[in-house]
């Protein structure tokens, strides 16, 4: 599953990269540039769902590794990402319910290798990470998950919502972290799930806090706002292991 | 436990407190000055995660309190260390069980600073961690404990093994982190506790292990070997809140 990690700069090689289908996780283009070139590799994002941010030349200079941009600077993926579909074949492989993991809002690489290498350990059956805004399966991002990247399947999905929807349809329950919700241990988190996590700072979005099932929260008996996400994430994640164990 | 801010004015003065790694919360840079000294600051200021503010020479002097900045003013943020026995009274005072963290061998302030910010929202007393090795209060410990420093208090022993036979003295039992322990759903961890963490890499040291009277597994249902450490504290941390909520 590992490839190699990349920044692709130009625009011949970015079209390349489309075409023997590499993962591109996200493209700077130049802001305002609409000659022949630029408009293919532009078709080529829509069509493969790749995240587009408009930037001036200024900009684009600064992140520049080569000083050979051309307008077009794409981020490859360090692992491929797999199919949610795959992640319910594997939980039913193992005779398990399905339990999964859904992050949003989450853009820090440390916290994001962190919580996959939580996914793994609690026996999760993947990660699932929406298009925008989130980070993607970056160097750092495989470097913190300390290995767990090599068995812990993610999935990138246009539309987290989305696949709430077509998720609760194969039987899914869906739990989302939030300091407003029942204790953690109160609530029945034992068949198949769909834990949802937010960010620190603005907690899980509104419309998506809307499709969950449940809210849980966990106990918070200090003086401050949150726990760290990664350390939320594995708090929570082993509550479900525990009520998945009958223990307690 | 904030103890009064200091100002730290001149270049000199400024690397210096860098080197002796004093907590560094903002830095007032001249606006457009990149000589050497200025550079070296600018860089270990990056490197600390301290805030930088660019200004005008006027508005230096105006803030200025010896008249002699050289173009750079620190304000540095010192955290006092308590003592273990601050953290007993604490307990104490609050009609609860002492719950303390001791930290063996972590060295990364991001985990640091994740530790302190659960510890508070978990209800614990304080964290203890020792004198050699460790990370001590840094800015990037107190940015990531999201403000936990300013309530939940962190005492620096010179020998991990001795406090712990001191407070075992106390009624205190310890509770060592370690894969090869029971799984933690099975151990009674409602009264007068500490949590020993150890590093992701070695875990808890053997003479602190041996002096534990409980070890603890959390389930590990993955591929990887470990957690990263915050995390495991999290959990653990979380399952001690459980028992002594009665909940599950």
């Amino acid at each position: 599953m590992k490839q190699e990690t990349s920044v692709i700069e130009g625009r011949n090689a970015v079209i390349e990269a489309y075409r023997s289908k590499r993962p591109i996780d996200k493209l700077y283009l130049l802001d305002g540039c609409h000659d022949g070139p630029v408009m293919t590799i532009r078709r080529e994002a829509q069509k493969h769902g790749t995240y587009i941010k408009y930037m001036t030349r200024e900009r684009l200079d600064q992140i520049s590794q080569t000083g050979k941009h051309q307008g077009v600077i794409a981020y490859v993926a360090a692992y491929a990402y797999v199919e949610v579909e795959e992640m319910l074949r594997a939980a039913q492989n193992k005779g398990e319910p399905p339990f999964l993991i859904l992050l949003d809002n989450i853009e820090d690489p440390h916290n994001l290798g962190a919580i996959i290498r939580t996914a793994n350990l609690a026996g999760a059956h993947g990660v699932i990470i929406p298009k925008n805004r989130a980070v993607g399966l970056t160097a750092t991002v495989a470097r913190t998950s300390a290995g767990a990247l090599n068995d812990t399947p993610v999935a990138k999905v246009t539309n987290l919502g989305r696949t709430i929807e077509e998720l609760k349809k194969e039987g899914l329950w869906f739990v989302c972290a939030d300091m407003a919700g029942t204790v953690m241990y109160d609530l029945d988190l034992k068949g198949p799930i769909g834990l949802v996590i937010g960010s620190e700072g603005e907690g899980v979005g509104r419309l998506i806090r809307e499709k969950c099932d449940l809210t849980a929260s966990i106990p918070m008996r200090g003086s401050i706002d949150s726990l760290n996400a990664s350390v939320a994430a594995g708090v929570l994640a082993y509550e479900i292991v525990r009520q998945r164990m009958g223990k307690g």
